[in-house]
Formats: structure tokens, C-alpha cells, sequence
């Protein structure tokens, strides 16, 4: 899987350095999630319909949306904090509004207030059916900022 | 993967109903999740380490974690609740405490609050390394009753 | 205290419900809250500083930055569920953002999702200080919705 | 309003340092709340019934169990960081598993892991009616540490 190219304004390294980060997660890799940088303290991630993905009802797994949802608060995070820094999940609360019924999952993050050592994000999660986008939860996040360290090969 | 056998007083019906629906979340699966049930109200969920569930650094990745967490939950609910009825998840909040290094991921689920409409339960997730468990989440979590519906084939 | 009028398109007997529940709660009256109809699913509630509701350092108190958070959202949940229903609080999550400081605190609810047993609301609030707001507190919440019952005398 | 007496192992100056904080706390004399030491890493705190503390049925308010359960945690946490240190609350998530009917409200809250920087805790809240003890909410938080500072007069 390769991330997608930015399209809104994010500095050129701090793109390079989320995107690397993002392709070193083995958990969105292997859900062949792909990452959008939207603009800065803004991201996008979406993840196609599969078996690894469901619950017993066929639909996108709770845990998979809260997944994704920590994921693109976090990233939204380090549109900010990248290359130098980068953070790690405190903590998050997510309501899951609606069944995850469609074939693409897409999680919206955004920085609420980014503070020092702790950073706010939430994100919306929506399910995709038949080219119609429904809301289907909804994140508040606490993430705990760290200077950046090495990735795994 | 088949789920383990029960080795706590959980009915036999219930214990069916439960493996059953667990064998059908695709998420699980797709992680090789085995569920244990280890009592009413109580059940264990355990994932080994594998590229598919790790982030950035090699670890369990913080949506494993709360994955794992939710489905604790949920199916600790379930005990509760199957055959004839289960429980979809409403909302759950999850701190993680540590990071998630190990070989193995286990999470313990636990009902804290069974109501007619609405069940109050948790979840501490564990990683384990060279044979030591260490906590490294917490969950709080509200789950909604439903009758039970046919899970997908 | 007398509840403020409402201004905004809310229906006149869901408006004098939502008035008159609110002026029942003994804890908003204490602290001589506010309660301003924004719109239908949105309300605002303001409480002035003063020795009942601080902390140790003199700010608005965590607690009552939630505690009026949790009735703004509850409350914006009411505008569409009064005269014949009304919520109660399931949970609710709150992130405080910046410390409490200031002459007045103000709490704007908003209903993210409207189900039929199940209404998820959010609220922002805001520490007003020489005329000037600054976001303190962000919050996310689930209601639980049943048929009205009388207050108390 | 006199603070309790510890009973339990708490040191001398801390348990001073966490008295003198919870007695500067004007939103919990507003309520004549009562702080008692339990251990190192646990707290009590107790309300009376009383009409500044009531929703609209006549029961405790869900903001004043959540204001009470956010200061249990918090006092837990600082009965391990003072007299250097103290803790501002980063967000907590309550549920409220059943109406606060009662002559009492008790919230006991309890440190889950303590960092360097940010501390975990959680807290139980109980109302109490005719001498019986019943759970009515389950609350996990977030704490911040900083250096202590110097309280309002």
C-alpha cells in the first residue's frame, strides 16, 4: 500500500514523516487503510469492506471503527507535531451512532486544542454505501506528546 | 481458530450461542482471537502478536487494544444475554496505561451493571511479556440490548 | 431565577417543559445557572463565578464545568424529546482544555444524534473573561430516553 | 466545614497538603462535602442530601456525582503527589448506572496507575438510603501532575 499524496497544505517534511510513520503500522497496513493528509491538524483514513474488518453481522467491527477513529485523531496530531515530535493515545471515548453498514469506512480526525504535552483531536467516523456517506460514530481523544522515535523496520 | 471450551459455570446454551457469534467476527478471526468464558458476566480474550495488530513502533497498536477491550466487553455482556437476546456496543472509553509490548495481548472483560435496556461493563487489557502480565489499558464501556439477530454465514 | 426567554425556533410547550424542568433543578438554581433556548437540539446555560463553584484556585471547579456540560447536552436532547419525553444521563465524557477562569462560564449543548431510545449529545464550554470567551472544556455524552415524569414540588 | 481525620496510612504533610487543597475547594463546602483519607492512593468523599444538589426529581444531581467523582479521583492521585506536586483533571467519563435516590452520596475514588506525568484513576460512586449502600456511577479519568501551587485565600 502506498499513502496517498497530500493535497492541502502540509509542510513537505512533516508529510514524509506522518506517511512514513502511517506505513509502519502494521494494523492499518493490514487492513489496506489509506491515509489522506487533509490539511494541517486535519486527516482522512479509509478502509474498504472485508472479512478482517467485520463483526458477527457482516458490518465494520466496533473495534475496527474505534481503531480507525484513534488512529485519525492521532495522525491528525501529528500533522502538527512532525518531524521533530510525535504523540501517543492517553486515552479515547468514541459513541458508535450508527450500524457500520457499507463498503468503505472513512474516519475524519481533527485537532481540537494542541497543547504542549497534551493534545485534544476527535474524530467522525462515516460508513460509505452506494456513494452515500452516514455518520456512524463519533471520537473524543487525549493524546500525550513525546519526542519522535525510531520506527521499526 | 476454535474458540476454547468454557471452564467456568456458563450454560451450555449460552456457551454455544456465544462461541458461535464470536467465531463469526471476522476482526477476531482475521487476528486469531480465542475467546475464554470465564464465568457469568466474566469472559478473556487473547491475540498473539503479529505484524497485523502492531503500530509505528512494533507494539500492539492502541485500536488492537481497544478493539480487544470492546469485544471483552461485549461478550462478558453476552454471558448475560444470549441466546435469546445480545448487545451491541453504545459507546467505550479506553486509557491505555502502558505500551502494549509483548507476545501476547489478553483482555479481560467484566459486567459491571446489567439494565433491561442498557449494560455497564469493562475491560483491562494485559500485555504479556516473557510470562509477565502487565496492565496496560482500561476500558469503560455502555452496551446496548437488542434481540438476538442471525449473524452473517 | 427566572429562565431566560427563548429566542430561537423552539415550539412554545416544549419551550414552558424544558423551562419549567429546569427551573426544578435544585443544583443549576444554586448556582443561579441560566438556561437560553438556542434552537431546536441546541441550548445555552451560563453560571457567574462566585465562592460555590471554584476549585482550590479560585477557577470554575472541574466538576461543575461538567456538571454543566452534562446539562446543556441533556437539555438540547430535551428541546426535541419535550413535553411527552424527556433523557436521563447514561455517561458522559469531558476533556478540560484550558483552566476555568474568568467571570462567567458558559455551556452550549448540541444533539450530534437523535435515536429513539438513545440520544447522543455534545457540548462546548466556554470561561468568558473581560468579554472575551475561551474554549475550556469539550464534551461528549449518551442520554437515555423515557416517557416524562413529574418533578418534584 | 472540618475536614475528616485520616485513618488510614497517609503521612502527616501529605495528608495536611490534601486537607488544606479540598478545604479551599468552594465548590465542595458550597455542598458541605466531607474529604476522608482512606490509604495512600484512595479516597472518600461524602455529600449530603440537600436541595442545591438536586435534578429535577428530587434525586442528586448527574452533574454533582460526576463534580464528586471527578474529586475523588483527583484527591486519590494527590495523596500521592503532594505536598510538591498536584494534579489538574485532563477529562474523566462517567456512567451513571442508576438514579442518585438517597440521604448520602459517597464517591470513592482510587488511583489505577500513576506516571510520571499523567495518573489514571477511577472512582465509585454510592447513594446511600436507609443505611443501604447502592452504586450509581462508575467513573475513569485522566489527571495531569504539575508543581503544587499556592491556593486562593
Amino acid at each position: 500500500m502506498v499513502a496517498e499524496i497530500a493535497i492541502a497544505p502540509v509542510a513537505t517534511n512533516v508529510s514524509e514523516a506522518v506517511n512514513e510513520s502511517f506505513a509502519h503500522q502494521g494494523a492499518m497496513m493490514a487492513w489496506d487503510a489509506r491515509l489522506l493528509l487533509l490539511a494541517e491538524g486535519q486527516v482522512e483514513i479509509r478502509v474498504p469492506m472485508q472479512a478482517a474488518v467485520t463483526q458477527q453481522h457482516g458490518f465494520f467491527h466496533g473495534g475496527v471503527i474505534g481503531a480507525l477513529a484513534d488512529s485519525a485523531g492521532g495522525y491528525a496530531a501529528n500533522t502538527l507535531l512532525m518531524p521533530e515530535r510525535e504523540c501517543l493515545t492517553a486515552e479515547y471515548k468514541i459513541n458508535i451512532v450508527a450500524p457500520g453498514i457499507g463498503d468503505t469506512l472513512i474516519a475524519r480526525g481533527k485537532v481540537f486544542k494542541a497543547g504542549k504535552s497534551l493534545v485534544v483531536a476527535g474524530a467522525e467516523v462515516y460508513a460509505v454505501k452506494d456513494g452515500v456517506e452516514k455518520l456512524c460514530a463519533i471520537m473524543q481523544q487525549t493524546l500525550f506528546v513525546i519526542p519522535r522515535k525510531p520506527h521499526t523496520k
